[in-house]
């Protein structure tokens, strides 16, 4: 009985992670969307695109029923909550920085772990399964990058966002199977969150 | 008997005004490819493209087959059909506006009524439904001002559009089950194209 | 047996066609990444993306299983072959124009080939398995081009990229079905990489 609610507390502590990344790359891309003076049409799309399009894209190249980001009411909720909170407070100011950086990493292991945990799942090699990790993680921002015309950040971007979401997705397949929607989760989480702020407060890059 | 004539007739009518937002837009697509020098096989993909990626994105979504773009020969017969109108007459003079504006606002509403319709069909919830109506509706030209290298007009146009297709896909969402193929086809196709002719007419916008 | 063996000898070749042209489009997009000074993510995801994306838009479209770039793990290595050989070789000079321009050129009869094929084998009509075929064979370069803020070559390119995919996905399509996999394939990669040689030697252009 107490393995099992331990499991439901991890699982739990899981999707608060995943949500609250979720909650932030809305309020991300609705604090970019009126940096260009875009309507509150432009806010909601942009929050959405960027917490959800990279777990769309996942789900669309896994093909397997609809994204979840369809199908679980909380991802769109939350998403729309993040721009809301974006439209009401200015999120640019220092109080906010660190929160949402730390969230943010945070999220981007829990992502690339998800990503590729479900392409181990439906049966795909370990390079396509950490492709997938990477592009869960790094989708939203890519997609965002575009909408806006802009070269996506993480082509040439000065930090690991890319490199700490593959070091998430190789912790999660070097995990035994049996342990990897625990141990696995984890890993990913504080190796990709803890690549993603070093590289962040140490200014390091790929050549 | 006089019943199944008319639902028929109803749905004929739908496909029709569906039909003429494709061929409009193929012609809109074709018209922004000539204004920058693109050749034919750039006509021809704007066109496309403008005409059927809203649909051709929703039903990736859906994953339900292949997209209806592909299996039903008449929506790219009717895109390309468009393309050839625009290349043979130019389509820019004061005449053909109203025209194209009214084809197109109420191929909006009814794109919007459709993509929440389905999303219903598949069992999700009200908020993916609207947000899957309003993707049908406005995904297209999304697409279309990507390829060019275009902020999407829809991130911070000054006319309601996206507005509008939302409010199409609510109608829809308030219609009970049993008539959403008549009255709620109807009521999107009326007000969204009602709300997107207004807007531009009295130069409504959102903040 | 004689028999048995040519026609494993044939789609051996065309494997051979298929991932030389992944190879050659690895090494084209990573060069263009280090031209505009990206880092090693962006050379990988340029390299990945222009030799990948083609066939796996058209896998997405046609709504079987997963991407054959992500079941198949000979794709994703032999692009990330090519960024490397890009990485270490500089590929710019007049050595490398020839090779890479046939083994490209060929690429594009043989995935536009490959991409009709494939539409006609779960039914789609000759229209939608020339458009799928098109997308299969410039999808690649096109996702590339927006990826990097620049309009799509094939949009508006002086030479006849997209008519030459366009041409191979005609010939599979005359083909008879039982032949499509020997005769259809060689048309496809003799008329599409013909043509296309041609018209960048010829300088030809569509109006």
């Amino acid at each position: 009985m107490a393995h099992v609610s331990t499991a439901l507390d991890v699982s739990e502590a899981f999707r608060f992670v995943d949500l609250a990344g979720v909650l932030c790359n809305g309020m991300i891309g609705a604090t970019i969307a009126r940096g260009r003076r875009f309507d509150l049409v432009g806010m909601i799309v942009l929050g959405i695109v960027s917490g959800l399009a990279g777990g769309a894209l996942r789900d669309i190249m896994l093909n397997v029923g609809q994204p979840v980001a369809l199908t679980d009411p909380a991802y769109l909720v939350t998403a729309i909550v993040g721009v809301l909170i974006a439209l009401v407070f200015r999120i640019e100011g220092r109080r906010w920085r660190w929160p949402l950086l730390i969230a943010d990493a945070l999220a981007l292991g829990c992502w690339a772990a998800t990503g590729t945990f479900k392409a181990q799942v439906v049966g795909l090699g370990w390079l396509p399964s950490l492709l997938l990790g990477v592009v869960t993680a790094v989708g939203g921002g890519m997609v965002r990058d575009i909408c806006i015309g802009q070269v996506p950040a993480v082509l040439g971007g000065n930090t690991l966002y890319a490199t700490a979401a593959a070091a998430a997705s190789g912790a999660m397949l070097l995990v035994p199977v049996q342990s990897r929607l625990t141990w696995g989760m984890a890993a990913g989480i504080v190796i990709g969150g803890g690549l993603t702020l070093l590289a962040r407060r140490l200014g390091w890059s790929l050549p």
